[in-house]
């Protein structure tokens, strides 16, 4: 196949989804920076997604957040399905939201106390019953909890209680729903967090049932640990459910994907395709960006992230399988890793502007919004309502 | 001179600093929990500081904040100094603040916009006026600036502007005054931060004036930093202004001081000491603390983090350092460790509690303030106002 | 029970086993230097292994290299059991080694040559003989497999080849024997590992067998990352086999116990033992060191390794665990945090000397070391054999 | 100017330097996998560096180790410089060695004892020397000076000895020579390295004299630091003297440069190169190579590194200044940021090419390097004698 051909077989496949959350305002603990355009109701943000898909074609669905998004739990399903119609983008994946209530100050399904447990159980339950109604694979699950001094919780009891919730939310799944279990190590809980890393993740994942699977926020790594390795077990051991998408220079910063390390992403996304190369089919995962842009545009970074996600997907896509896997049984070192480099150093711009060109995209999505006028539009339509109040210190 | 003496002798020089937002609602980014007894206004902050002080016989001061304890700026000096004689606490640092306000989303002094940098100027003259009115040495200075991706600031640009300022702010200076200058390596800025550690923080302090000192806030460092060299360095270069007490387990945690790494703490207690034996009188130093409790309840954290601050610089007096000095000549590496080891393995508890009993303090300061009623009295007293609003994703 | 009855039912508890490569002359990258003391054959390291247990009371093993100290491999159990007999010391876990021979260079059972995995396995197989006919419970196994650049090598094809080899080994153990899987981030290689982290540890040991355990290396963790979770995690999967002790500040230092974080390993081994109480007894850990003093005089190291241990291990068994249970529940942070606090705060350096009497041990074992004149005798019998060769950069 | 006319005017001034032992066999502290190619002997190693600068273009000097290649001192000039002419390439830094001595267990200029310190003097003195008489501009330290255990060494008293050192060091230089003081977190020393960052290493060169410079090596960093900041700040600082070049993912991996993080580099030259942009000529830095190819061919990974710092090169040449500084000023974060990552997204692999080409080398070096049979013959030559030795656990 000539590259032209590889890339869009490859960005055929390419679907990413937003995060409703991406188009709010949002800071850091030491203050917000207001955006006059930022999305404050769910119709701005399936407004704004709408745009992104528009431009680049490649994010047909939108995360959904419980608690801010469908404040009235289930009852909202149909103005949910409304704005679906409306503008062309699905709802994707519900997360529940058990961090931000005052009950849950010592963890949610974490806590030592009975009651809040329960109706941290109850929130979840009622998530999937959003999930199923509004035909939606994935509930996505992070979890906040944990503690922030040595000795002020039991660890062991909080992963009992852990596995208990996670069972029974399991039960409470249809067939083709999934569950999304995320870890993170370290924020807000500062000293020990309940999932902190992926090996929790699939111990948990496991034990809650088949329909689990764990989920890969590219900021929620140790520094100096290897993503695509555990990419490549999650994938051997078919407990991989998907990703969140961003970057990061040390901590959990939520920057744009790969604004900080770029071939990491490639390498994350080789991995992925030569699974899908071995197997002879793309591995099921859900590829969905959790960022949290608190000084660039929030449309306009999206369309970053999501330009930049499809450079780097077609970059994997041209690494010549066959012969790494010759170099790799040779041990020919330079040669193979040659073969990951060669394909990085491709420019993939040209192929992924031809693509949208023939899908009738516009090929620069940047300049296209600028042009557009729509940040102008909503700036103005927003903004004397989003700049009333002011941040205060967190 | 016996333990005892020795630790008397030693806990008669710790002071310690507390800072007025240690006592009021604080959070993550990802939400507040708030506590009924928070303080408010200042006037509960100095109230709150003066039990810590009754308890601990350790904390004659309080730091400011600017914006948030003196909004009226110089013009509320009066009010501060009447607090300070009704509660027997002094002002202390002054810290300004440039970062909560939308103007600083690019950065204060180190913003592009020269209109910007200028209101950051006069707002550090001010804080230097501020601070002269009450008396205070000390003005500290933590900058957020910085930038969240590759490119988008221009790294020697601002560090021009950040020396500009910090040379035009001492001048303001009068001969009683110090800047203190901190550093940080990341959040809120996620990429490049203006003054990101000790040499960038000394290289500035140094072109600014002979008063211009480090400020070493021991969760600002790299995971793996040894911080107790830098604070031996910079004694030795005779930069070190203070410290900004903590600890943490992966980024800026705010945690209280020793909860993590207690003996990490007793290390940079020994530099200090170590050099104070050798000059013959202890370096002229800031101890402040700088934490966020915030699920710990925020009085009963900070008689807590005091507590062991002198529990560890009393265990720091009993290194034996005639026979330290000659182990570290002979390369007795085994025996010289141990004289810090040995040190560190004795309990401090009994000499701390004797020197509180010989100064009218209660011997077991956390036992005394659960009986005193204190924090009922202002629950009740604070509660309803502090929990009428309701957190919201940051 | 008093303090006193409470260290004593610990200290009987705990024993170490010793490193028999910790008594050799060990380096860094850069050179070694050479210690005219130091253990060359094995008969000297179980003598020096034998000082320390008498000095000690706590380690009647000895961890054996299978390259380094039974070259002949099976035949050379005879030998070793004379030995053990001469000192009354016992062989403890037997350590294949599969990193030195050139034909490792890309690894051992994860090596793409089929040839080479099957040297390994055979390697492994000899193994487990040897600790079969030695009456030795452990095999325990260090990889040094991975590779050193993205793309040189395939992840999921070692990940199988991996869990062939193990599962082969198991197969060969006897009823009374254990297999023990040790993970590391890296080092020596440097971009994968391919058993990097407990959770691959674990995936691999369930894979293996129900006689498979992960091996805990105190030294083998990312950076700010919570090793007491990852005991009591183990511990509740109950898949936890035992522990390499050492400290570090960065990477894999290999320092010895306690010498940098000891309120880390205090935490530690407080999960242990709280999983103990809630049990009704210990679990079944190997506790074994691994260290390389390689500036330290080397039996003195291994001394005060164990005498921190001893003292660390007593603290851990002073956390009153009834209080804490009910802190902990009511989520009373402070009280719950001051368990463990008060606990490591007390001096525990009398108890342990206290229980040496009364077994007969030198109370101050590092004086007795200096005056027993063993130091001094073998110095002057290995030395002249010992400094006959020069390092060179490695 | 074009692409093709930008390319080869950045690539026209990009001199880098080739470490003389990069070619020779070298490991990790587990053991060396031995190369049957690898240069012994100095002949052997400019010849093969010879080998490099044929097929790059990019690589007309050698750095030297005093004590491996001029064991003979300021006695091996001649010798070194008939080689120099014999194979057309200079002599470049020149580094002492003052680590693998058994004297220097407790440090060079660091060390507590007297006479060691007067012998490392004599060793740098004697290095100054032996680049004067070689017509070599600079002297590149590495200090390995340390401890491993707190307490073991007095922090400030080897800060004296080290300014005092460097200062000596200083006056013996010729008014054309350079000294470069090297930082480096940790190991060998694990606890606390004498020169442990860039800021005290620019710290004792001001103390040293004008002609003391810093010296970048790109492995020597903590995790998660800004390094392209530091280079930044030390080319404002006119302190920069030189990077030595590698790549790592965790420690100090010394790996082929740009083979973990390609942006990384990227950044830093575009740091340089903004620099030269704005002052109107290149900073003048020395490019130095410092890598250990533990498992890939030296000669092979040479090419490759020295092929990847070209491409990159000509990346960061290629960002649109103007623009950038438009975007900057503006806070135009996208569009700023967008001036490097197009930048780095342009495939500048055709650019390098055709300017070898212009240059009369070979537009694929890799592919000339296999066809040309050197390797094939210095294999046949050396490898008799380098594998007759067998490593041994280090």
């Amino acid at each position: 196949m000539s590259h032209e051909e590889i890339a869009a077989a490859a960005l055929d496949q390419l679907a990413i989804e937003l995060p409703s959350w991406g188009f709010a305002n949002t800071g850091t603990r030491f203050g917000k920076f207001l955006q006059a355009a930022a999305a404050t109701t769910l119709e701005e943000k399936f407004a704004d997604a709408a745009q992104v898909h528009q431009l680049t074609g490649a994010c047909p669905s939108l995360a959904l957040h419980v608690l801010w998004d469908l404040p009235g739990g289930i009852g909202d399903v149909a103005r949910v399905q409304a704005l679906e119609r409306q503008h062309g983008v699905r709802a994707g994946a519900i997360n529940p939201n058990l961090f931000q209530d005052q009950r849950y100050k010592h963890g949610s399904v974490g806590n030592p106390d009975p009651a809040v447990r329960a109706e941290a159980l109850a929130h979840l339950r009622e998530s999937v019953d959003i999930a199923r109604e509004l035909g939606v694979r994935d509930v996505s699950l992070w979890f906040a909890d944990g503690s922030n001094y040595p000795g002020t919780q039991h660890i062991r009891k909080r992963k009992h209680w852990f596995a208990e919730a996670l069972g029974m939310v399991h039960e409470r799944l249809s067939p083709a729903q999934r569950l999304l279990v995320e870890y993170k190590p370290f924020e807000p809980a500062f000293y020990h967090t309940d999932i902190a890393d992926w090996g929790m993740a699939l111990v948990l994942a496991r034990d809650a049932g088949a329909q689990a699977f764990v989920l890969v926020d590219t900021g929620h790594h140790y520094l100096g640990q290897n993503i695509e390795q555990i990419v490549a077990w999650l994938l051997d051991e078919e407990r991989l459910g998907g990703f969140h998408f961003n970057d990061r220079k040390y901590a959990d910063d939520d920057l744009t994907l790969g604004s900080i390390d770029p071939y990491q992403v490639f390498r994350i996304f080789h991995e992925i395709q030569q699974a899908a190369w071995e197997q002879g089919h793309p591995p099921d995962l859900a590829y969905m960006v959790d960022q949290s842009h608190n000084l660039k545009g929030k449309i306009e970074a999206m369309i970053q992230t999501v330009r930049t996600a499809q450079e780097l997907w077609v970059k994997a896509a041209l690494v010549d399988r066959a012969a790494l896997a010759v170099h790799q049984s040779a041990c020919d070192l330079v040669q193979a890793e040659r073969c990951l480099t060669e394909a990085f150093a491709t420019d993939t711009r040209p192929l992924v502007r031809a693509w949208a060109e023939a899908h009738g995209l516009p090929p620069d999505p940047y300049a296209a919004f600028r042009e557009s006028g729509y940040l102008e539009t909503i700036t103005r339509e927003r903004g004397a309502r989003n700049l009333s109040s002011v941040t205060s210190y967190a």
